[in-house]
């Protein structure tokens, strides 16, 4: 979720659990909270309540509601789009999309993002306290799935008196909720800009996540999801998960591009395990700097809901019967070098939203910088979002800045 | 290293490092031993000594020795190459290359494989035992690197009374040893095979490797190296690291026509963090398998050596100058689908041996099976090795089989 800048800082302590667990529980952002009446009903079959969601907004409401996006944030995201991160204190993840003059114009439009059920930042999820048994929830939180973190948003866009939503726009995970906003939703949704994702997880996807989770969980404090009776936390195992899921955000020749065999502070090899490669250097630090902000079994729960994701499987197979009919518009951005969900991926949802006669446009964009494309700084996105966003607001009727 | 064929197994117990140990100092294959006076000198400054290389052969050396081909083997293969391993029980690793009437046809050719300086099968390696403290290497041990490996070769090939082999063969690691060779010794070696590899190691490729590092690294298990010494081995941490490398062995492609989305002996979704699909289930049977045959040092050292590698920067950064004037005859062999090492590495090589007109033929083989397509049954393949080996065969003078 970072750029490319490697970095040589030794890594930092890990931080306690009870910093963590504040803005788990206590977030600094606003929260809608859903008492025992209002549970939300979740794809394995349990009811959750009681339950809450933490969301940030920018921007304002107009009189007629008609100009709310919702932002999805992808699998190690979270709300806080575009103000400073209240634990690691950098920059919000989508300063570069979601501001004054950005193509999510914070002056014309009232952004939403909600950390996903199931996450770490406020919403309630297996960090949180579970209140039947006043501890954490840690494995004995449902699984949840794509569309329940979907059902949770649409209580939360509900809750702030939100009929229809003007645009529903993520990367990654956050293209998967936009996907399955549209399937599920499709009169609630005008428009939809789905980037770097795919109606499904393939088999090499799921691998990558597998991999990620048995990292977990052969840390030894990991102690079968328990680890915050303990107050301790396997940063070790998720480090390590985070290392491998980070290797294929990125694409080959943007590794090569920006570390290459390039040595680290020094000319020769050191004939040592040390991080003599800037590449090395670089993952540990990506490593030792998530699991600071990151809680463990809550990786183990988003990674399950992604591998999960099969719209298709939820209409008898059929994909384009997930869509059939929708009037919602369309643009499906796709970049060529992200090789987790590559253009092929977007190519079938496209072909899909054709034959269901859908209004779609779809755009590659040529790029090194791998699937972290849709994070970055690349002007052509950019163009491509502010365009769909300006051509979909006209067809909505929305006022001009200034009007 | 295995087929494709999914194991639903439960993951077996790890094997007591007293076991793994007898084969490591006591190999059940020929070993060569040098003593003192015949140190290996190693790049990283070391001399080495002493020191054993344990080997395989296959066939028989004819009488003027012009029939000797060297087998050099991948990251974690070993000796085994066509016999059942005394370990797993499994047959030899390379049965479908190496035998009679195969392309390395053992009626014809003397085939000779040996464990790498560094493994831990027999050729001395950070799981033997230091001579000098009577204890494990561990991490005592001197970092080795691919030029280190084709050195104790040599040394083995001097030992078994051979000065020039017919032919060096070999994918992945063992295609890197294949150049290695060409590039130190090419008076001494008639033809060449380098399968599915590269000159050097890519950012991507470090990066995987280090994850996997890491992965050891992060066992507790691991103790910095010393898990002998209280009779255990980081089985957990290994087990991950095989996993990410599996996954970079095979395809997307492989991958989706294997498992797909398909679940494992069942048809809905547990909701639970168990092995819902066959990929999964795959994976952490490769995961638990390896680490009974393998010591987790051995893949510290022998990553590293692989990372280190980059023949163009022992010739001041031309990889044409690695090969001036080299009469051995190559063919060159690149897998459409193999992402690890891609076929525009291949290409690369290629050029540089061109340029430095050597003899080279070079196929690109079209398979969906990824990196791992070297070792499993790809007709055009054996095809190829089968006929470069008959042509340069011809060119040697060696009498067809029965003459």
């Amino acid at each position: 979720m970072t750029g490319l800048t490697p970095k040589s800082k030794t890594p930092r302590r890990a931080i306690p659990p009870q910093e963590r667990s504040h803005e788990v529980d206590h977030p600094s952002s606003p929260v809608a909270e859903f008492g025992i009446d209002k549970p939300l009903r979740l794809d394995c079959g349990v009811d959750l309540a009681p339950f809450q969601i933490a969301y940030q907004t920018y921007g304002e409401l107009n009189a007629d509601k008609s100009n709310a996006i919702l932002v999805c944030h992808a699998l190690t995201g979270d709300q806080h789009v575009a103000n400073r991160h209240p634990m690691t204190g950098k920059p919000g993840w989508w300063e570069t999309m979601v501001g004054p003059g950005r193509p999510l114009d914070t002056s014309r439009y009232f952004i939403i993002c909600s950390n996903v059920i199931g996450g770490c930042m406020g919403s309630t999820g297996p960090a949180s306290l579970n209140p039947a048994t006043g501890k954490v929830w840690g494995l004995d939180f449902p699984i949840i799935t794509i569309p329940d973190m979907v059902r949770a948003q649409a209580m939360l866009i509900d809750y702030l008196g939100i009929e229809t939503l003007f645009a529903v726009v993520g990367g990654s995970m956050g293209g998967m909720q936009v996907l399955q906003w549209t399937a599920a939703y499709p009169e609630r949704v005008f428009s939809a800009l789905p980037i770097a994702c795919a109606t499904r997880h393939s088999a090499q996807n799921i691998a990558f996540h597998e991999l990620g989770r048995q990292a977990v969980m052969a840390d030894p404090d990991w102690d079968h999801g328990r680890y915050a009776d303990k107050a301790v936390h396997p940063h070790r195992g998720l480090a390590v998960a985070r290392m491998a899921a980070h290797i294929t955000y990125l694409s080959d020749a943007a590794l090569h591009r920006k570390f290459g065999r390039r040595m680290q502070d020094r000319e020769l090899p050191t004939f040592s395990f040390d991080a003599d490669f800037q590449v090395e250097s670089y993952l540990r630090y990506q490593g030792s700097s998530f699991v600071e902000r990151f809680d463990a079994n809550a990786y183990l729960y988003l990674t399950r809901a992604m591998d999960y994701f099969d719209i298709a499987a939820d209409h008898d197979g059929v994909l384009t019967a997930a869509f059939r009919g929708i009037e919602t518009r369309f643009c499906v951005v796709s970049f060529t070098s992200d090789w987790l969900f590559p253009t092929a991926e977007s190519r079938a949802l496209v072909h899909a939203l054709n034959a269901s006669s859908a209004r779609v446009s779809f755009a590659e964009i040529e790029t090194d910088k791998g699937h972290d494309a849709f994070l970055l700084d690349v002007p052509e996105f950019f163009d491509i979002a502010h365009a769909f966003l300006e051509s979909a607001g006209k067809a909505r009727g929305l006022n001009e800045p200034g009007e």
